[in-house]
């Protein structure tokens, strides 16, 4: 433990009390290591301020002594982006005791939530109040609203109410200053400046620690329909999208996966079960929804995909038909990623392209990248709505143990190369943190490193904000 | 001229051609002064590159030379925003050549238009595609894509499509190094880095000049209804936006417009008439629209009005019973401005507050600022649904002719310090520019004036970017 921090400690538990200061490493230790278990820090010392002022206080102290801080929510991000640096010079500055819900307005369509908030709260909260949260993904219940929103999420409902970026109506942050940005006032115009709140969004702890967020709310879910359909290629499930969005609003998520995919899942995943009888090369999940009573989405969606089938665009479906059905669909795609864990060696690529390309781009892909690395299988899934493809890289049973180590980094190479070149995002939705920096760092353009460096150094010149990630 | 500006204009004469600069004063003097006629500056010349390589050149020359640029479309800003400082220092960057329509796509709803491109030729685009760009307003035979994403305008359909910022998909721009920023590729999730696009939507040119937009499109108009309805107050308004918006998503504008504006036109406008027979306190203009052949959205609109005039929420209602009438419904709201500038010096605040608290805010507001500055006339039109209203003051017919330079700022310290204290925004959608700059300054956060003139100082540092607006 440097000076700095044991004068910053014991500072922050003379002043927010003994709860707010964290130092058994028993404690400590399960806040290290990222989400997906490949990334291990070290720090002396997690801080877990209450408030909003706490927190101001805090990072005060660490700007007084130079000790740069991780914020931390639910330690669920993909990247790295919460996890500290393996040298210890970083303390940990967790959010979760900074967990009110301070408002829900149905009025306003508007919820303020605390950054430590775990978004299945956020949504019970908002069911309550018969309104929506509509942002949803895999890790809901230990994700937190602060870390959602500093990390731009996605997840499966972005095709109908787009990204967090669509979501926060506003953000409270303390400033590497201490200073406190309050943009909490839900305003829906407001033209004061460049919109702090925005850089914010996806900034990943940075240039400021995001402490509460607005959040845009809609109406609850009066009915939903959902269907699981079989296609044969990646084409076919674009055309269904674009068919199913001509005819209807009620789209709200339609997620691609590939025949291989499934086989993984209905092979790992315990008492699931295919829900077309025959194969089919490619599967797409659709759901509608509505927040009206009087439209009955179910006969709805059973027409559009009746129409699809004369017009040769599908090949099969099945409308699940009750909610332990329309769930064991939605299993069968959250199960993909557990699936492959169980398999063996997995190498993810959170990658988009345009959404008009990237059925090209998926087939072309995989191709390229099982005849460069022979052995392999590349196969994609996810939110072909949104162009947002999660491309993985499986080594295949005869892959040696320590394959993910000595040719990941190559693969990945090759992988993002692809996806530059069809003009695309090396992240679409899981942020750069410090998985993706170096890749970063050698495909960004010259502009967007400038602008980036001089905004970082410019907000952050003591460099005491989430250190070694996003920026290269 | 300085030597900087002299030996600038021979630079770009000669490497860009004699079309690109302009010098004869009489072909300058137009731009020079703002919209509203009350902000005049200076330039020796003016630049117009026809090409985001030339718009490079031409800041990589400003930043060699040390001349400051101020870029400028339409020149319709309501804040001053593009004209020039009084002193002659800064040379006029005009984007009207970069007005190419880049690609119209209906399959991935994308639009990539320059910055000079005028918004009504991009609605033009837009319907040959079929398609639609649904943000609009007053001055869009003017207005130009680029002013239009520095200053993140709004309008009257913001209800339904947002701000600029919802209706950008992507951001091309040259930075004050010169350096190009490609933000064009219309992804829909890229999750690189702080948003450098959201970051210049709104800046006002004071980082960096935007040269080029993708812009979202949505199908086009397949019916619409327009309505004028009178109701008792502004609350009354609210609850019809309330009421309509949980019967229907065809509610595209809701705007408020109180009896004393409506009757200025009706003097001042030539063949306007009032919708109504009555008399009534307020009035409300009410859109809706579907890009749905098969909905009657007269009918719905009929229906609901009809059941709120039974619910005691609205007093009457007049249905526009063919395109005609509903363009003249519009001309009523949209002559507003006009109306009160033939009826005397006004004094106009573009202001915002919650939704929810806007009648209330509009009443009180009223009051108070008639009851501290006698003799004047505080009212309120506007943008009801967005919580933005345009609260305007007249001086009475027996005001001094010099009212509005005695009186001005001593009323528009009032009334945003009535704004602030109802958590509301000086600017909802006008931006700063010049005009705000000192109340902006007055009123903003520490938190938020340190982190723009960092920014400003980090992307900016020879000052060249539109040099006294914005930032102060």
């Amino acid at each position: 433990m440097t000076d700095g921090q044991a004068r910053l400690i014991a500072e922050a538990e003379r002043r927010l009390g003994p709860k707010a200061v964290v130092t058994d490493m028993a404690d400590i230790e399960p806040w290290l290591t990222d989400w997906r278990g490949r990334l291990h820090g070290a720090s002396p010392a997690m801080i877990a301020p209450a408030s909003t002022e706490e927190v101001a206080e805090v990072v005060r102290l660490a700007a007084e002594h130079r000790v740069p801080l991780v914020p931390q929510g639910g330690n669920t991000g993909m990247s790295g982006g919460a996890t500290p640096p393996v040298d210890g010079s970083a303390l940990l500055l967790s959010m979760r005791r900074m967990n009110r819900i301070r408002s829900v307005s149905a009025e306003n369509r508007v919820a303020v939530a605390e950054a430590g908030v775990v978004l299945e709260t956020l949504h019970h909260a908002a069911e309550k109040a018969m309104m929506r949260f509509p942002l949803t993904l895999g890790s809901r219940g230990s994700c937190t609203i602060g870390g959602l929103a500093s990390t731009n999420a996605g997840g499966t409902q972005v095709l109908k109410f787009g990204t967090m970026r669509s979501l926060v109506a506003g953000v409270e942050a303390v400033l590497p200053d201490g200073s406190i940005h309050n943009g909490l006032s839900g305003l829906k115009k407001d033209n004061r400046g460049y919109s702090l709140d925005q850089l914010l969004i996806g900034a990943e702890g940075t240039i400021a620690v995001i402490t509460a967020v607005a959040l845009r709310l809609v109406p609850a879910v009066a009915g939903r329909a959902v269907a699981w359909v079989g296609v044969a290629s990646p084409a076919h499930a674009l055309d269904l999208l674009r068919f199913i969005q001509s005819q209807t609003d009620s789209l709200e998520g339609l997620e691609l996966v590939r025949e291989d995919c499934l086989q993984l899942v209905l092979k790992h995943v315990p008492g699931s079960r295919s829900p077309l009888r025959g194969s089919h090369a490619w599967h797409v999940l659709v759901e509608t929804t509505t927040a009206r009573a009087a439209l009955d989405v179910g006969g709805q969606l059973e027409r559009l995909l009746s129409e699809a089938l004369k017009a040769g665009i599908i090949a099969d479906a099945a409308l699940a038909t009750n909610e332990a059905q329309a769930d064991a669909f939605w299993k069968l795609r959250d199960s993909i990623s557990e699936a492959e864990r169980a398999e063996g060696q997995t190498l993810a690529h959170d990658v988009s392209v345009a959404v008009a390309d990237m059925p090209k781009f998926l087939v072309d892909a995989s191709e390229q990248v099982e005849s460069a690395f022979p052995g392999v299988t590349a196969t994609g899934f996810g939110h072909l709505g949104d162009g947002n493809i999660h491309f993985h890289v499986r080594a295949g049973s005869h892959a040696a143990s320590d394959w993910y180590e000595r040719e990941g980094d190559e693969i990945t190479r090759f992988v993002d190369d692809l996806v530059i070149a069809a003009g695309g995002s090396i992240s679409a939705e899981h942020g750069i943190g410090q998985l993706k920096r170096a890749e970063f760092a050698r495909l960004a353009s010259p502009a967007r490193l400038h602008a980036l460096r001089a905004i970082k150094q410019a907000l952050d010149p003591l460099g005491i904000m989430n250190p070694g990630k996003l920026v290269p």
